[in-house]
């Protein structure tokens, strides 16, 4: 495709973003019925249905779009919020592969965010736990951020970091996210999944619902690897809690070896084991996903892994894709989709 | 202001839209604290932080645009969704006026979706409630809808409608919900509130907290009418329940008459006593805002009430922005800005 004629490719935050076209809509999800007639009275429920469980997606598609939208699916406690501007003000990966020439599909999971509604009832607890996620999302060890993180370390960069968090609305459910998520590439059509921590579990559950995953960039999956029957791992202890592996039969898992897959970790994650909740969980969480990546290849699969250390990117918390140094990842994101001919 | 150079200003739905800028934000909000200090191991409540109660705005710059933005409020059981696509496909306001040259902040009321994180506890309960919500918001009375309703009414289109829906993640409180539309407007600076709904009570309580609103167009309020003191008329009885007014000091009922104010009411609302709790609701609403308006109009303010049907505009739903007329509907309320210097 002709890339002088892509008027975002290659565009600075300065320069006019120009859409095509934008929007949204609602998809998969289920209905739930009560018994009863409805009368037309005050609200009882009988005779009445509910629709929930859907995935909302806001899209947005440049001109001339590249032939694969980029279809987001954000982590636990979080929204498609996780992919627009910055803790700091800059601009997040919606814009950034906008101006790359990639149709973006922002999806808030089912039981989150504007697709809100669960079909099953659902207790918000508004515990505190602000300390508990910074550890957790290794911005450093609370109250401390860990020496050259690349996050801003401003009280207002952190404020909006913590306010970005928005509560699930409905038990998680695996399955009720991974339909949603399908939903929308069966929608969408033949597409690259672009996850974060319980989104990737999600992901790889999609790929087994729907031929239109063309490939996955995952950052730091949290948990839900797919093994084959019989190969999957033992349950792995952490100061964070145990990581338990799942299994699905082999001809389903053989779908994970038919596309590009990478996989990002950041930094801070320790290779022995820690006392801090924070860091072990995703010293486990890492190992794990090399497990998994190393059995989707011995069958001939393509999964990458890539420690952003290990090749001198330094720094990046869970969220390397809104850190300081995100247009860098953006870059490596750029990198693989480019060499397994997904641009 | 120069119109030709306005690249989104009259362009239609086929025309690329061209923007400066977009991006997100939380803003207001607070933080609920738990005694003891905290430890890096596994969650414990103590010693935490909690940011809530914040709203989230993601806003549009077009090019050049024009001097006042438009903050978008949504309602009862909705978010910013409910100024995106429209349930039959098309564009709605959010877009439409971005193509008219306004910047467009589509904010989410703390407690709802992309701002969920409330910071009081509360109990999502699931309940079937669609054919309620069809007869509320005046699609019909449910299983029909209205003869010439302004609604699409392919099980598709409804189902997206239907869809749209988010639940509250939190109690609603007025106070919250205004001190967050007003963080929005004091960081947004001079700027319109288009209200809907339980959004226009919160755009009323908004006035009283900021200078920065400087004209509101408002579809179908619900509730929260702020009287003068010693002059809220009484509770109004209606099958959908009573109405009551609420009460500010008269300084303060003051900065009513000081901007420019519209309210649009659609089709289908009797103005005697009907069974069907959808429809008779919406007349003591309607009935309350005609008095609000003259308590502000005798002390020299600028409300104007639009009953739609009244001027030939007929079939409007609870949600005349989205319905099949939507761009007429805009025109309205372009008018409305032009006659008051608000463009």
């Amino acid at each position: 495709m002709d890339q002088a004629k892509r008027s975002t490719a290659g565009s600075t935050s300065a320069s006019p973003l120009v859409l095509l076209s934008q929007g949204s809509f609602a998809v998969g999800g289920s209905i739930v019925r009560t018994d009863g007639d409805y009368t037309t009275g005050l609200p009882p429920a009988a005779g009445q249905t509910l629709h929930g469980d859907h995935a909302y997606a806001f899209y947005q598609i440049p001109i001339e779009p590249r032939p694969y939208p980029l279809v987001f699916v954000h982590g636990n406690s979080q929204s498609a919020r996780t992919w627009e501007t910055t803790p700091d003000g800059r601009e997040g990966f919606q814009n950034l592969f906008l101006r790359r020439g990639f149709s973006v599909y922002c999806v808030d999971q089912p039981r989150r965010g504007k697709s809100g509604q669960s079909t099953v009832p659902f207790e918000l607890t508004a515990t505190p736990s602000d300390q508990f996620w910074f550890n957790t999302l290794r911005l450093g060890v609370w109250p401390d951020f860990f020496p050259g993180v690349q996050f801003c370390t401003s009280a207002e960069c952190l404020e909006q970091f913590l306010r970005q968090m928005t509560p699930t609305t409905g038990p998680f459910d695996l399955a009720v996210a991974a339909d949603g998520i399908s939903a929308v590439a069966d929608k969408v059509g033949p597409c690259v999944l672009v996850t974060h921590s319980q989104g990737g579990g999600i992901g790889w559950s999609t790929v087994l619902r729907t031929e239109n995953v063309r490939g996955i960039v995952c950052y730091e999956p949290g948990s839900n690897f797919p093994f084959p029957e019989g190969e999957a791992p033992s349950e792995m202890p952490s100061a964070g809690g145990p990581l338990a592996a799942m299994e699905v039969p082999l001809d389903e898992f053989l779908k994970f070896t038919r596309i590009p897959i990478v996989i990002f970790f950041g930094d801070f994650i320790p290779s022995e084991p820690v006392e801090n909740h924070g860091q072990d969980q995703w010293r486990v969480r890492a190992a794990m996903a090399r497990l998994w990546a190393d059995a989707v290849n011995r069958r001939g699969g393509h999964v990458e892994i890539v420690d952003l250390p290990s090749i001198g990117v330094r720094g990046n918390t869970h969220f390397p894709f809104s850190d300081l140094n995100n247009v860098e990842i953006a870059d490596l994101m750029s990198a693989f989709l480019s060499r397994n001919g997904l641009d």
